[in-house]
């Protein structure tokens, strides 16, 4: 079944809204929240574990899939999902992200990016037409367009640039689309420049994609601008199509996100917070390593149903954590991971009753889990 | 219900028993393997993933519980079984054998061994009674007398005098024991001496324990030495008590113990290998970060029903282990200890057919697994 999304409901008091995005692997209730799988595995869980954390979709990295074990070898295989066990939709992203994050090891020209791999120095470039292509081979439910992620700060002129060769990529990326069961979104640049982010939504829908990014957030910007962008650009966008902010984030940018219309989040913070034992409950955010929890029967959070929750206590996981056991990096990330899930199914069921701008409000009020 | 031993059966062609122990935390089928859980987590698995893979009991580390968290946080938070989320059987070490192993971090007296700790440098004491205080507290199904380990090689007279201060402690020990629900096993040394090893038993045995181990095997000696040790000691022990080759070890050793009358086996291979991308299999020992595996879409085994062999290719494994994964160690660790358990089952299943001579004849033969 190719990809389609359904806006199921738009609440009556913010610009948020429930919907269902189809893909050939399965649908997804959103807002959704993407687990990043960096290396073709979301760090420190089995497949299983992840299911178990209610997560619907994950997001794959085209840049560390494409050096290791390389996208035809993964082609050959089978593609993503059967590599890495996952049955369930698969984002990838274009590669062009962790390119940009290189910096001296990569120069962008007008064809493409020029960089060499972070494994072993070898040189590659990646064009827009490869970016498609290596997605394809990884066999996706949802590709990204290779975007220039326009830094932070940018002047004026470069941000011009740079969205200018952001629309013409998108454009070739579209060209070189072969695969239908796959759907493609496009990224929306611009920079902090509200005109150069209005300009890019007039340039980039009618491209015509499957679903729409926010692109170059999250990139050393103060929150307040990246929420003032969100809230600006987002209500722009074709309704009847996903928005997702790319990247992004806490607890609270997740609410005030969804809030604004998004529909899609991926960000490695449950993930990466979790090996380095902080854990999200919504009163506050534990440091495992603390003292305080030494001989602390209980467990992360009372109302938490995660299997980290349900059978261990604090003082077992500081343990762990203090003796550098790795179960110590695989509960914390279930705890972290099933914490955004049930966050999501909060905020969906929340849209659901129509008191999603309560639930906002209250949860942004109690700066819970920051 | 306090601990028993069933013999159920001896081969009719060897020295082999199947058995059956009970346990205040439920019943062990022997012979049994014991994967080890040195700081309260078999490294790298849940105790779901334990369960998953047919252990029925499993090792703790006394010295390292001691140092951290300490036992009597672990009695505090309700003791071993609960701190870990283990509800099946534990054997508990003395501690002896990691104090040992210190080398020149520790001083060996009449009364018991005094040590520096390999995390603060902190000085501690550790007597007979001490061993069997740590023990009670941890909550332990069976705790192991505090011995003193006589290295390899050692000449005769300082074998005898390490063998009179085993049993010396042994008497201790048993003196020091409250606990009416916990077991206590004895612990036979005497290095390389058959004669020693023999007043070993005629020393240790009267005192009257509910188990007996061979020690002081595996800690360097030629396997020959200790396949005769095995074989001439374990059938001169009490044959309704269960018998226990300490740190004892290749899928061969397993089997060449059990054809001498051992029931309960605990060793690092599985675990530690696993970490090392070493697998086990009936026909080789794979070495997973092989490039060979690139591009395999088999399982490790296809005889395995293990998690892993179920769901994952080589070339997956071979991917997350040389990628660094976290999910490397814990898939790697999952296939073997499921293939430990397997072999267990195999001779298991084999004294119940009456076909154990055969199975071990080919298995050897084989040179399987190593």
């Amino acid at each position: 079944m190719p990809f389609s999304f359904d806006l199921i409901k738009k609440d009556p008091d913010s610009q948020a809204r429930l919907g269902k995005m189809i893909t050939p692997h399965g649908s997804v209730n959103t807002p959704a929240f993407m687990p990043v799988g960096t290396q073709g595995t979301v760090k420190a869980m089995t497949p299983e574990q992840i299911e178990n954390c209610g997560t619907s979709i994950i997001l794959g990295n085209t840049y560390h899939l494409y050096l290791r074990p390389g996208h035809e070898t993964v082609k050959k295989l089978g593609g993503l999902h059967k590599f890495m066990n996952w049955p369930h939709p698969i984002l990838t992203d274009s590669g062009g992200f962790q390119v940009y994050s290189l910096g001296a090891l990569r120069k962008i020209t007008k064809d493409g990016v020029i960089f060499r791999s972070h494994i072993d120095g070898s040189k590659h470039l990646l064009t827009p037409a490869k970016a498609v292509a290596i997605q394809e081979a990884l066999g996706s439910d949802i590709m990204m367009c290779l975007d220039e992620c326009t830094p932070y700060p940018a002047t004026l002129s470069a941000a011009q640039k740079s969205l200018a060769l952001t629309v013409q990529w998108a454009k070739l990326c579209k060209e070189a689309k072969k695969n239908e069961e796959q759907a493609i979104f496009g990224i929306i640049q611009g920079g902090t420049y509200p005109d150069l982010r209005r300009q890019a939504v007039d340039e980039i829908v009618p491209i015509g994609f499957d679903g729409y990014a926010l692109g170059g957030v999250s990139v050393g910007e103060p929150k307040e601008v990246m929420y003032s962008i969100a809230e600006a650009v987002t209500p722009t966008l074709p309704e009847n199509k996903p928005r997702y902010l790319m990247g992004v984030g806490t607890p609270e940018d997740i609410v005030f996100g969804v809030s604004c219309g998004i529909d899609l989040f991926d960000c490695v913070i449950p993930t990466r917070s979790a090996r380095h034992g902080l854990l999200f409950t919504n009163s506050e955010k534990i440091v495992i390593k603390n003292a305080r929890w030494r001989e602390d029967n209980d467990p992360i959070d009372k109302t938490c149903d995660c299997y980290t929750c349900k059978n261990f206590s604090r003082s077992y996981l500081r343990h762990l954590f203090v003796a550098g056991e790795i179960l110590a990096m695989v509960l914390n990330t279930i705890h972290n991971v099933r914490y955004y899930m049930r966050l999501l199914e909060q905020i969906r069921a929340a849209l659901e009753n129509n008191s999603f701008l309560k639930f906002r409000n209250t949860f942004l009020n109690q700066k819970g889990g920051t």
